[in-house]
């Protein structure tokens, strides 16, 4: 690295460290998801982010090391695994690609549009379809299958957060009357109860802003993973889901998302965002080169997104000239 | 031009050539507009390209030159011409920036989402208010502003196809209840027939693959208009209208678009698509300088997008790697 | 008359008298119809009845005077007028006969079920259905052909509040917003702005509750005039508009009516209901030869039913034992 | 009896038998309930009615003893069986009383129409609400108060298809997403797999028209029994249950049938109806004393009615002049 890089580089986390501190207070505007009891404790206030570059190079603020449950950004990591064993028209069979504008519980669409086939994998009703999509028998088969491919990726055993689990397995009415709904169309291709355990088990994986950035990382090479130099996602799937992350992955602010910031993002709601951004070759981007970035700000908006993890960036996307378009 | 260049640039040519005629029966698949009876009467057997690189060097193959009204096309036209006079926050707080998943005529979401703002001014509903919004008392004026802008980003002064326009008029029961809505809603900013005066006459502005070609290339470079080597258009909205084509552009399959091509596009009933790839400095891509593309195909799809052209854009993305994920 | 028959009328005045006073306050729950300024500044604290028996028979109380507009009262004669010209059969392909839940001017299940027919004759998409299938090529015929059929019931020339009707027709984009759509999918019979004219003519008819007490009369006797000795309106028609009455005649709270009260009735935003007992020769009833009743009392509850005559007519029902079922 | 009624009883079981063998044929234009397996397998050209009048007298024709289970018949009677315990208001304050032009099984307005109560309890929503607000901790006690209501109404223990039962109980996931809906918004007063055992097993209930026909008597005269000269159930709610029949008891073609034969009436997708006569006193009718009405015929229309039984009931309307209005 040379010296203009290196100089570049200690500005790059001097930044973070600053911004981080500035949008912090903005988790005053939300709150922790209350429908999950065990997500309604967290401390508001946090905010952390992790960016990794293709080099490995890791630029971190805030608490950046918190431990969180990925929820929703779980939906692009089944969606993938999904593509994957059954290739992508086999899965786009049982799940549209179109956003909705609509709430990410909504059901209204599955009774609406004929023949109620789900509109994304990003929103609930699809993400508890291709839950049921993942090969096996068992819940646990199909979770085994899931962890794999969070292995492949991260390096790292997944950890299920139980009290996370078992406070969303009794508070998740309304995912059982997406799901059997889904079950009487025709769409689930398992059991309710198999997909739930599935789909929430999922959203209970506990992660930090490191391990999505990781994964944001590989998104943004196209499935390649540059410190262990392997094509460890095929590259049309990647493409696909990272469509799917701009369009849908903000649930019904995903519009506001892509035009204010500009990048694949999907978030949950304990707070957490995994982004990226595609290497991009603009001589004066501190990140032209692509990286993956991890938020987490469990503080949320209307709509299910950190209120200070959007806002931060936002001025990273505004400052660093990040933006896809 | 190196020698290197020179030959994949007559290769390009060849290619687009061979696959225009290989989609161009893609036309049985859908039919022509059949609501407005001026374009129900076109060849429906017409495909069309034209590619418009940042140093003006034109690739052109199949009915590149037949003229065609914009329709859809214009809602981009006059949203960047209304963010430009009233900036960015003011017309946001009019229409949303939210893509819907429903049909680009739905008056649905007015009345369910309260307050009724219009979602996007890629929708019928939105691009209603975005063109009451132009500056004018009347529509001449509203009309003359907007005239100016098309003509400052193409250099020619727009023709109005006014036996379409006619048609059009007389025809729009459907956009005619949306702009009542929005009037009772107090979305509208001006008298309804005065809006749809100055809505319909923007959609039946005749053009070529050329001129949309022209204003995709400028979009592509941020408001940057490379051959009079001057800022035409404010980058910010430049970016904001390119997001917005990308989750909203290509109507209800806007995301089925996103994930099989990956450009900001902008489609219109008369089988005119204006799309751009951004610069991406891939060094394989043959257009790795970003470009302009128009596309015409009269023969659409029941979502409304013309069907040989989005098949002869997926397999340009595919072949040329120029998909901004 | 005998004198127990005597004693019970007057004993019924009094009690109305009594009734009207009290229920008078209750205008304080609701207000004045705001969207049409004539009406907003009608005095909302009155409240007036008028009951006609089969006999001629009038007991009144309260404002029974006081003109006021039909507004949507008028929907039950310009549907009968329609039957009574086309067929019960004709009309019925083009306007159906279910209760909706929805509010009177919603718009969203005239996209929402295919083909969109609208519902029924009582919400104003059915209702300006209807007037447009009156006879005649102009709005002026097909008003004299609904005058002529008020005067045949009423023995009375219908005058229209020209102010109401202005007010009206300046502040009508919902309405016209749905005669726009019911154009676009082939419901309406004549031009938008014609039926319009007819529409908001017929509303603005100027009665009072003695007037469409004596319309109710004639409905509770089947179309039958009692003191002109005449079926002046057939049968089989005025019972399908009593059925229409009971199941879509108070808005969305057709249903509360019906269960609360369990008569046939329409109200109008300008606070009138017209209502009827049909006979039922329950020996205990004082109203047992059946007999129309008029109300009058503009402050209008969210559903634009009159708070203070809705709960008039609860208290009759049950003191009286009117109800139907 | 005298010789004139004796003469006229007789016509009455004449004509009965020879409408019902006229409207047996239509059976062929719909076809028995094709979601319950065990109900697809019915003998689709059954037709049957029983009438009972109030001195007990019994007519009967065609296929009345054939048994058949209530299915959304017992709505009716849960629906009084919940207001008899904890009184009309709280029962109105879980579930409303408006008819909602949707399918029975429809989840939409649940999401729609803000805070999602169900309209009323005639749709499987309202129903299965009403089901759990039945007093007792469990299913069993839920069900024992039930049959104690249907008992001392029919004096017959009722017996439950436990065939019927299991089939709807593996192929109701549609009614498991209402429930699990309403439990999610609070509506629900019990347990989801609670509520659903309590209401899958009294649709299960096995009768004859000769039962339905009694309890639809019981109801035509507000509660009380004639042959056991008791009130057995309270007027106020019989009156109730009576205007939401009318209003929403034919699913979504309550309307037609309201304006078409214009009687309170509940069907059941097993091919039932019951319905009732309220006394008329009109000389000219054979059933001017009131009367009960129960009809079997499987084959159902899309709405869920008996095709046959409803063309029977519109015919004998208009013979024997017995509509409400």
């Amino acid at each position: 690295m040379g010296g203009r890089a290196l100089i570049q580089q200690v500005l790059l986390v001097d930044e973070l460290q600053q911004w981080v501190e500035q949008y912090r207070s903005k988790a005053s505007e939300g709150k922790c998801a209350s429908y999950i009891p065990a997500l309604y404790r967290t401390d508001p206030n946090q905010l952390g982010i992790c960016i990794i570059e293709p080099t490995g190079k890791m630029h971190m603020a805030g608490d950046w090391e918190a431990p969180f449950t990925m929820q929703s950004i779980s939906k692009v990591i089944s969606f993938i695994a999904a593509c994957c064993y059954h290739g992508i028209p086999y899965v786009l069979d049982r799940v549209d690609v179109e956003p909705t504008g609509d709430a990410f519980n909504s059901i209204i669409r599955l009774e609406m549009n004929k023949p109620g086939k789900p509109f994304n994998p990003m929103i609930n009703a699809g993400a508890i379809t291709t839950s049921s999509l993942l090969p096996g028998q068992t819940p646990d088969h199909k979770l085994r299958y899931l962890y794999a491919f969070f292995s492949k990726i991260t390096g790292v055993t997944p950890t299920v957060n139980e009290e996370v689990f078992l406070s969303e397995w009794e508070n998740s009415h309304r995912n059982r009357a997406l799901a059997h709904y889904l079950k009487d169309t025709g769409y689930l291709a398992c059991e309710v109860e198999d997909a739930l355990e599935v789909y929430l088990t999922q959203c209970s994986i506990e992660v930090t802003t490191e391990q999505i950035a990781l994964i944001g990382l590989i998104l943004a090479l196209d499935g390649f993973h540059p410190m262990r130099n392997e094509q460890v996602l095929p590259k049309d799937v990647v493409r696909l889901a990272k469509a799917l992350m701009l369009t849908c992955g903000m649930y019904d602010a995903s519009g506001k998302f892509a035009a204010n910031v500009g990048l694949p993002a999907k978030s949950g709601v304990s707070g957490g965002i995994m982004t990226l951004v595609p290497p991009n070759r603009k001589p004066h981007s501190p990140l032209q080169d692509g990286c993956g970035i991890g938020i987490f700000g469990p503080s949320i908006d209307g709509c299910g997104n950190s209120v200070a993890g959007v806002s931060l960036l936002k001025h990273i996307a505004q400052e660093w000239d990040v933006s896809i378009f």
